[in-house]
């Protein structure tokens, strides 16, 4: 029994789905909070763990270098190794290398790159980064794609898009399948209709456990990523779990769930809480602005987080940050990856109950309430 | 009703006591972790409870200039700001003005500073030093005083000493009495036993809820360091608790317990945390250390802490520590934190066995084990 997903029910556009997987279940839509080098930035699994996160992201870019697939493969795994014990999914490494200008070559074969750290020499093929997920013991392992750069021209963004199909076979044939494990395909074509369909043919030609809509969160504008993707999803068959990779804020994670994405990653969460930025139901504020220094009230009055719960004041996470206490960047990430869950679960509620279309416009209100003082 | 202190029993030297204060019980000897700018750096209060931490040092020097006492106490005083709602010991600002050289002006009055920060003009005497203290809301206040620096000839020390006796008379009369609350007078003297009686006789005429131990941990020996503290606390009432500041590595708490020493403060558990070092009970590790890199060990097998137990091995803290990433100094920080409690619980309950003197041969064969690999 290969990786599971159950469409529990739709309203609106948006999906309530179940993902069944050997290390655990996950309701969506879902975000998933993103453990690059095999730890979600300043917060422990059990801090993790109590946002409400079900699913986290590795990165195999980083992991091959540091500390090495082969190595955590020994220590029994990334789940064990991070003492994460829930699913994860990681990425293929494409999108890194393939941003490493100046120090990798592409080539049919792959991608040949300079180590970012040391300057050693490495090679990233379909192959090597499908070998390399199943050495972390990847819940759910991607495909390797080239992500195409925007804008690009409909040439090139055919040719990258038939290379990353040509690799999405290498990966296919590369993946061991397992009982609860599952791997993704990625469909590119950049902003084009119609190579995006071909995309969607041939990932669908070749068959996997769920399917990325990739080559987005790459600078084009909102309204660009949503046209896309009304586009694409409708494309994608309903019984597989779609993944919009490395989205976004909280706006554009409402409105590509009412275009029926069903899981979502992304760095802007834990990355904003150690730039002293945190998101609230009335919309983001900066705790480094002079304003806060006072303020004894929470971070978001609504917000049911340790953070906002346990008493902490804006004015002390103001004054955290200001002096670089650690402290800072961790609570504020807490807070954040809680907000994001929230997010999730209040969009999870809204489909059940058959109301997200007034979710939507009413977050859309909300977050342009501001932050009165 | 003043802070209370009951001695509940004695052992090979070393004493079992209890503090009794407006904002919890602390059974001693304790150890305070350090919590400089309102937060133990790299653990929420939750965790610093789960330490088995019953009492944290707060620093008058830095809070005073950010983010200000008079905001502190404007926002519902340390423990509300911080969220640490147990007993709060506050340091007279006097050490690290001192530490300022160049940057301070020594008189009768007090210290005249510039604010590391910002080279803003600030006075700190032993009336201003009470009043942020009061503002902060310390539970345990202490006196100010000049830390004499080491060596220094007798005649620096008798006049040191002398201005700090001045200076605890008028802490003494600037300190407002409170249910639970109480002030702590501090011993100089260098490492003279002439001066050091002289100080105490001074601070008993005074009279204070506690006595500390000052001018040491600034560069000594062990071995001077126990010599002075063999002929001061037999000049200590037995009834008032015994606070060694500043000490200090595991065999120096336990030296000290063994001779009469009831409280301590340090930032070795804390800031060894955050360079890679590790407290285990058969010595120190620096998980930097290649040899760790494949070792799924936990710290110390033999700890129970939320790191030790929780499955995170030598391994992963390696390469935390290697990524610098923010978890590796959390976690190690908790362990070291966890270490320093386990060692003083196990001190409280050797002495309460009446097995300290058994206790401390242990000890000290256990750290010359090493680390094994």
């Amino acid at each position: 029994m290969t990786l599971g997903f159950a469409l529990l029910g739709a309203d609106a556009g948006a999906r309530r789905g179940r993902l069944t997987t050997a290390h655990g279940t996950v309701e969506t839509p879902t975000f998933m909070a993103v453990g690059t080098a095999a730890t979600v930035k300043g917060l422990t699994p059990a801090m993790v763990a109590s946002t409400g996160t079900g699913i986290v992201l590795g990165n195999t870019y980083h992991l091959m270098l540091r500390p090495g697939a082969e190595r955590i493969a020994k220590l029994g795994g990334l789940h064990q190794f991070m003492q994460w014990p829930g699913p994860i999914l990681t990425d293929s490494g494409g999108y890194q290398v393939m941003s490493l200008a100046g120090l990798r070559t592409l080539s049919e074969q792959g991608v040949e790159f300079r180590s970012h750290h040391d300057g050693s020499k490495h090679m990233l093929s379909p192959e090597r980064s499908t070998e390399i997920q199943h050495l972390l013991d990847a819940t759910i392992t991607m495909a390797f794609d080239e992500c195409t750069p925007f804008p690009a021209t409909e040439d090139v963004a055919a040719q990258s898009m038939a290379l990353s199909m040509r690799w999405a076979k290498r990966s296919r044939d590369a993946f061991v399948a397992r009982d609860g494990y599952g791997q993704f395909g990625i469909v590119q074509g950049s902003v084009y209709p119609d190579l995006r369909q071909q995309s969607v043919d041939a990932l669908l030609q070749i068959g996997f456990e769920g399917y990325a809509v990739g080559g987005l969160a790459v600078g084009e504008p909102q309204a660009e990523m949503f046209r896309v993707l009304e586009h694409t999803t409708p494309a994608l068959p309903a019984d597989r779990p779609r993944y919009l990779m490395g989205v976004g804020k909280p706006g554009d994670l409402v409105g590509a769930v009412a275009r029926g994405i069903d899981m979502f990653d992304c760095v802007i969460p834990t990355r904003s809480g150690r730039t002293g930025q945190a998101f609230t139901r009335a919309g983001p504020l900066n705790i480094r602005n002079a304003r806060y220094a006072d303020d004894p009230r929470p971070l978001d009055p609504e917000c049911a987080c340790p953070v906002c719960a346990g008493g902490f004041s804006r004015a002390y996470l103001h004054h955290l940050v200001r002096s670089e206490e650690m402290l800072g960047p961790m609570l504020l990430t807490w807070h954040n990856l809680s907000y994001y869950q929230d997010l999730m679960a209040m969009m999870r509620q809204a489909i059940e109950a058959g109301t997200f279309a007034q979710f939507q416009t009413q977050f859309t209100a909300d977050q342009a309430r501001g932050i009165a003082p």
